[in-house]
């Protein structure tokens, strides 16, 4: 297993001014492993419950997705959420943790030998198991969110010291460098351990931070945005997709990557749950990168 | 007159979390003006008091900007603000229109021939009547600001028909066409009369909108911001500035203008007042415009 992917597997129940889906497939690892298969064949390192829908597995797996490291107890993780008209701030209606609450993972040995690990949005305490399992990663990305910054401070800290490239969004690089400047923030992210930091600002792009240079990528301009959930895990995933299917860590490389997660994050906006990612084809994706070029040129 | 430019020539109280100004040269035509006079020679059509400090005008003219359209009559315009450490978002302590209250602008002959014309944030009224006075203008860009899409709603659509380029910020173009989708605002805008619609987004860039197409101008990653105040004025005038200065209304040539907007605004933000404005050189610009086509290569 070239690539593993840790995060969450979820039945989510979400509403936007555009619509509505309830029990539909979501989680952090679902997301980023469906975005990071357009690029390579990743293994998802999660749990499920008992009540999980046989159809999703299904689809999965025939996607070339590796479910060995799937665990199945319990009931499902459930998030619960809406969107207002400010379609980048998520609102949390309920949250079920169910078999996430006591989830220690367990990777199957064809996985420890990963070279690429994507530790997408979880518990850090899970993320470090993760990692601690892993013989030898060749590069590592972490995501988080702000709950885990505020209540699970010193394990996060622990798994961004073993992190290549960290992911935060911008309002949680605020947070957790207690700075409004983003440059600041990421600054000081780089002297925790990350060779690369990239701020994610939902419509209005991402921004790669090294040591000293600075990548700028455009948010797409979308004029139908249906769903955003799930955006920051596809980003992640297309990141660590092409990362793991080139070898290659260099700025430019990085900089390719961070284009392909912008461009996999802006196709699965304009569908609920997976939609979007599972209906679009290579060709779609190369066409909008070029877009992406196009629209930044002068 | 190539180049006249519409606006305030105030006298501000500013205060940022990194320090504090008294009684300092601003307003929105005199950091346009002095934006464009990098690219261009411009002439300010605006009123001041006789209070008005004549240090200001000796520098203003030894810069080579026209005053003959500057009137001058009983106090000048003063603006009280402050910024908290979201640094996009002024907040007004206190506004004395004075001389601006009555303000009827009467253009110099010289003036009327002008063939660029910016009518940075006033009164759309102004706007209008200055606009009425310019015999055969080539291309009218026009700023404005939420204040006057609530009050004066009529007269500035009015403006905004006669208008080539249009500049919003994203709060003024989802309040002006009541959408969040900033893709739908522009398009909006597009309908009304202007070839092109400029979403400034502060420090996450400006988004250009032609009829087919979309530019994406990333915004410059300042470590140390100190005072926002006339950012929004010295990226129209860098923009006409450099418009004027070529005489090319292209696509190609619009975006390089929109690159020398963002550059001086980035420029402008570094220091209260003029103070950035005053010490840049011409070699200083093209230095920062490398500097951003490199932070968007891929």
């Amino acid at each position: 297993m070239e690539l593993i992917i840790a995060g969450t597997v979820a039945l989510d129940d979400v509403k936007t001014p555009f619509g509505e889906v309830k029990g539909a497939l979501g989680g952090s690892a679902t997301y980023a492993a469906y975005a990071a298969s357009h690029f390579s064949r990743p293994g998802i390192v999660s749990v499920i419950g008992e009540d999980f829908p046989k159809q999703h597995l299904d689809m999965l797996e025939k996607r070339g997705i590796d479910l060995k490291g799937l665990k199945k107890e319990g009931k499902t993780f459930r998030w619960d959420g809406y969107y207002e008209f400010d379609m980048n701030e998520a609102k949390t209606l309920r949250t079920e943790l169910n078999a996430l609450e006591n989830f220690t993972p367990k990777l199957p040995e064809a996985y420890k030998k990963a070279k690429y690990v994507f530790l997408a949005n979880i518990d850090p305490g899970v993320q470090l198991a993760v990692l601690q399992q892993v013989k030898k990663p060749a590069w590592v990305v972490t995501d988080t969110m702000n709950f885990w910054i505020e209540n699970k401070k010193e394990e996060l800290m622990k798994v961004i010291k073993k992190t290549d490239t960290l992911l935060l969004n911008d309002g949680e690089a605020r947070e957790l460098f207690k700075t409004t400047n983003l440059v600041k923030a990421a600054n000081e992210a780089l002297k925790l351990g990350p060779s690369s930091v990239i701020i994610k600002k939902g419509e209005h792009g991402a921004l790669l931070f090294t040591k000293d240079k600075h990548f700028n990528a455009p948010g797409y301009p979308l004029e139908n945005i249906k769903d955003p959930t799930g955006c920051g895990d596809s980003f992640g995933g297309a990141l660590i997709g092409h990362l793991a299917s080139t070898k290659l860590h260099g700025e430019w490389n990085l900089r390719k990557a961070v284009m392909y997660g912008s461009t996999l994050a802006s196709f699965n906006a304009e569908e609920f749950s997976l939609e979007k990612l599972k209906s679009i084809k290579k060709e779609d994706i190369e066409k909008r990168l070029k877009e992406f070029r196009e629209m930044r040129e002068f």
